[in-house]
């Protein structure tokens, strides 16, 4: 890994297929996660933060064993478009970032980036072709410690069966599960058996 | 999509190349995921929930346009083992479970999904034979309506460069990105220009 190129055009292929667009964020992600990965060792089992929501996981699941399901890749929405890459043991690592200062050679992403202009101004082949030239070239980085408590796996305790929904939820969550307490999206019954 | 069967062995196949290994979890969120495919049109252009972090949104991501980063799949996490599919513009669709009823015929299953053994005392090999024997037996279903302030999308608004990291965030977020405001998760300065 360490030393192999990256390979943008079959990365960008994989995006069409796995994010559904080529969207400009997957694609600045491809590089930030190809140069992340080249600042640890091959061998080191590590384990990621997306520091957004936004398009940046996607490049992660894609170029890393790190996917949100198996919890090797945490979501903390810092609404940064950054990520780390850490040990998952012993918590040391990289943090990758888009830096605004460097962006300035590139007027295009800049624009995209920090939303200058409305997307039917944007040129979608534009900023792509300033992102294939730039790769990491806008990407800052420096090492990072993850705090220990950080790296603690949460169990997540005893399962029961909420007397409300009379599905299985986590006790530690009340004498009712996170959903029968509130907040739900769903407007039809929630608990369907009455609550 | 809506009359074609699943084809566990090749689903078990991506499962352990995406997620890293055959989770119990990920096996039966495939089976959840064509049930609940197979409730709504193959036309409906549709958004994802999953009600838990753990193991589900993979299953969604693999086997559904819906990924993390490209919004169309939340995460809202009320500990339980369930997911919606619904139309992403009129908020109309379907939920998935587990059924801890319908578990009392699948003793594996059972004692895997409330944690009844230990790790040791569990066999995989028995649990996975169990889940996929039974297959969608194990879940339950109903429609569902989203309330329409969850279907909206959320605009980020401006993006500013934060005063203390010089990082791009949310001006919505307040005067400086939420990661210098506290809560990061990192010991190294999170802020090299300093605050």
């Amino acid at each position: 890994m360490k030393e192999s190129p990256f390979d943008i055009e079959d990365y960008i292929h994989r995006v069409q297929s796995f994010h559904g667009h080529i969207a400009p964020g997957v694609v600045i992600g491809g590089f930030m996660v190809h140069l992340a990965r080249t600042r640890i060792p091959a061998t080191t089992l590590f384990d990621a933060i997306s520091e957004t929501p936004a398009c940046l996981p996607d490049a992660i699941q894609m170029l890393t064993p790190c996917t949100v399901g198996n919890s090797w890749l945490k979501i903390i929405n810092f609404g940064r478009f950054a990520l780390s890459l850490y040990d998952k043991y012993h918590g040391n690592g990289v943090r990758v970032f888009i830096d605004p200062e460097r962006l300035e050679k590139w007027p295009e992403i800049k624009a995209w980036f920090f939303k200058l202009k409305s997307k039917k101004e944007q040129s979608h082949e534009h900023i792509l072709s300033q992102i294939k030239q730039a790769g990491v070239e806008i990407c800052g980085e420096f090492p990072i410690q993850i705090k220990p408590e950080f790296l603690k796996k949460r169990d997540k305790g005893k399962v029961v069966i909420c007397p409300s929904c009379r599905e299985a939820y986590p006790l530690q969550d009340g004498d009712f599960c996170l959903a029968c307490q509130g907040n739900s999206p769903y407007i039809t019954p929630d608990a369907p058996y009455g609550q």
